[in-house]
């Protein structure tokens, strides 16, 4: 089983990473250019479990491994 | 316009903060986990163009600025 999970700062939180992006687009000469947020995206490969077991375990890898839950959220996909 | 753009180490590239993680989560627990690769996620919003000009120009930036083409490689996509 593979799956692919998705980690971003909650959209309250400040992102002065995105913020940085943003601004070094807008002076390359992408004036358009309004918002960068930037999160951490993962493929985690699983050893022979069910597809429901593997959305089982990759909710707990990503809720109590991957995110931090003050200040990230996360989703997460099980590709095959 | 607003697009997803994934940025990640190509196959062939050795991920050591993925490694990392891997053998965290086997020693968590999570026994099964053969691999975990990391790579970077951006939300990005661009005012005022159409679908055809955002994909051209989400293109560049991601190409130009966002990933290092010899290590890295990209996709996104435009999400409205």
């Amino acid at each position: 089983m593979k799956a692919h999970i998705w980690v971003t700062l909650k959209p309250t939180v400040l992102d002065p990473q995105g913020q940085t992006i943003q601004q070094a687009l807008v002076s390359l000469g992408h004036t358009n250019v309004r918002d960068v947020r930037q999160g951490k995206f993962f493929v985690v490969e699983l050893n022979g479990t069910s597809r429901e077991e593997a959305r089982q375990q990759v909710e707990r890898i990503a809720r109590d491994v991957l995110a931090n839950p003050v200040l990230e959220e996360f989703r997460y996909e099980i590709i095959d």
